[in-house]
């Protein structure tokens, strides 16, 4: 074929940016993408970075589908690339056209022309209509613009023109890392994955934290954990990514003496809280995300999430909180973190059969005090593994 | 007509909750939907609780539009109700089909029975079919089940059977009220509204407080503010929603004599958060939501959510947080506060060439304290006033 196997990349709201924010996004993109490919095992891949797109060359339009994982990028078109000139441009097209529409079928022409060029986009799609027809008329090929089988996507920039017919859609967002980092209270349900995703789609590098309460829950809680972690690895572009785990055993245990069993799951949840407060501190991460969202269960109402806030001194990111159950699945699903984390595993040992809705902070930190929670939190901190998800297989 | 005209309300995660949680939920939202219809001039309204569903009686299929905005309603089904035995089904079906399928359209039958009775669905689903084009074929009436003109739908519950064709979509959600009180930081632009509007969804009561920026801002602003409050208004059912209006003008003037340009943004904010926060202790609110998403402007880094949240001693939700743009613009237009809000009102002029995107919080408290803005932001919140939405017309 006469063009050039390129990937076109299109990116969102970076490109709203003011010029030095944009520039600097820019470059981590193309960076992230680089990243990307690299585990991916592509290690000869270029990215340009031309206004408003980036070509990526030295893969496949078949090996093309990671990108569009990576976040801040909107649209990921496999194209075939040539010179801008007409005649280039149509015999481009064309070819493009007989190799991929089939007998019978319908097509319709979208072109982009940007910049200079002695022709407009309209006299584009005429021109390479009357190519396409001229061509392949014979064999029942037909123009249908409203709903074509193939779409002929040609798109003129500057001192490139590129055809493609296929668009795959990215999440959009900011590139990964480019936002600080941020520990995830990672327990692998529905909702944590969910929370760190959304996070990370905003730029956040995100280290999930999954607390292993054994023997007061099951192993599979851990198994699932490390699923779900596996999952949304796909979107991290950077080598290294993994599941750090706090043995939070001896902590549980402790709170098991607590004399209100119905505030059980609040001094849980603070435990976790302050662990991750360490963690991120010794990480030097600027925040944790967890899952909650508002009304969700017992204990996530706003009294409680005032109980929860005290215990931590950094803020706590909820992007669920206003997402109700079906949001929180419909967005699992996108992720594809839903199979995961809906697999049932056995219940939580711990919990009573009140759970008290409205905690009182003096009454808790009484607790707290008498049951020694916040030392036995100093040494799940220094407990803490990490198990890295590539080197693993 | 034979049958009782009756609107069916659904209801989706209430059904998810335990027993008594449910039946609380269930009383408040029909008392919600109660009070939204008094807000609307319907005052001799009835609303039964059957399991599963909400019976609404005492309105028009034409007046049911307002219980699709009443948080908690999945769908609002405007029905005509019957016994259930099948002559009585049969007949109502008829009758429902005689009037709204035209000469030579399509219809479904889509049966639902709960309960039991001496049919099936699938026996119902016949039987109706076969009434409906017995009654109609003459006139070209005929079956589509894929795309029918007109569905069919007959639910059979207990002692009641239903016929409708209309579904109209609610947004899901929890009863408004039913999880606690919240202060929104609103300015009316795109952004706080949504947020506002999602908390509002999970069941929280919101107080929306702008804050009056006057005279470091335009006039614009509080007529934007207003206009944005009067739309989410359509989402409280209960009377006496409004604007509540912080002067911090005092405050403004104070931040321009700060030595350092580069954290007018953040003090300014900071200062918002505390006159939230001295409100929300005033009002029994159990914290502050606001419309950050991460990164999407200079001050919304994690740094600086940090050095805000150190000026709050109640949690901060920030629903929008791993929300793109395009995403918060997609609800706004849902919720129908983007025609507002999209509308462009004058810069502030207090922002500086330069915002700091990493505050220290040091700093930050040495200027607060220079500047005397505790005691300024005291003041502003003793002088903040009430706009009642309704009241206003």
């Amino acid at each position: 074929m006469r063009g050039l196997e390129t990937i076109l990349v299109a990116y969102s709201e970076i490109a709203l940016k003011s010029r030095p924010v944009r520039i600097t996004l820019e470059r981590r993109l193309a960076a992230q993408i680089r990243n990307m490919l690299t585990r991916k095992g592509h290690a000869r891949v270029e990215v340009k970075r031309r206004f408003g797109r980036l070509y990526v060359e030295g893969i496949t339009a078949s090996e093309a589908k990671p990108l569009a994982s990576v976040f801040g990028v909107a649209n990921v078109m496999p194209s075939m690339r040539t010179k801008p000139d007409l005649q280039s441009v149509l015999g481009l097209t064309v070819e493009i056209a007989t190799e991929r529409i089939g007998e019978g079928q319908s097509f319709a022409i979208r072109p982009k022309v940007v910049g200079q060029h002695p022709y407009s986009s309209r006299d584009l799609a005429v021109e390479a209509g009357s190519a396409v027809l001229g061509a392949l008329s014979g064999n029942g090929v037909h123009v249908d613009l409203s709903e074509p089988d193939v779409t002929l996507h040609i798109e003129v920039r500057d001192r490139d023109a590129f055809v493609y017919t296929e668009v795959l859609k990215g999440f959009g967002g900011l590139p990964y890392g480019s936002q600080g980092r941020l520990i995830s209270l990672f327990s692998g349900g529905i909702d944590s994955p969910v929370a760190a995703w959304l996070m990370m789609k905003r730029g956040a590098e995100v280290l999930p934290l999954f607390m292993d309460q054994r023997p007061w829950v099951g192993e599979s809680y851990i198994e699932r954990a490390e699923l779900a972690c596996r999952t949304i690895a796909e979107y991290v572009p950077e080598a290294g990514f993994g599941l750090h785990t706090a043995p939070m055993g001896e902590v549980m245990s402790r709170i098991m003496e607590a004399s209100e069993p119905k505030l059980r799951c609040v001094l849980c949840k603070r435990s976790m809280y302050r662990i991750a407060t360490s963690f991120a501190e010794e990480q030097e991460a600027l925040g944790i995300v967890t899952g909650e969202s508002l009304g969700q269960v017992a204990s996530q109402t706003l009294d409680n999430l005032f109980v929860l806030d005290s215990a931590t001194s950094i803020p706590v990111l909820r992007p669920n909180i206003g997402l109700d159950k079906v949001e929180i699945e419909d967005i699992a699903r996108r992720v594809g973190t839903y199979a995961v984390t809906a697999h049932r595993v056995e219940g939580c040992t711990v919990v009573p059969d009140m759970v008290t809705t409205k905690a009182r902070i003096d009454q808790v930190r009484e607790l707290e005090e008498e049951l020694d929670l916040v030392d036995l939190c100093s040494d799940a901190v220094r407990g803490i593994t990490f198990k890295d998800i590539d080197l693993e297989n």
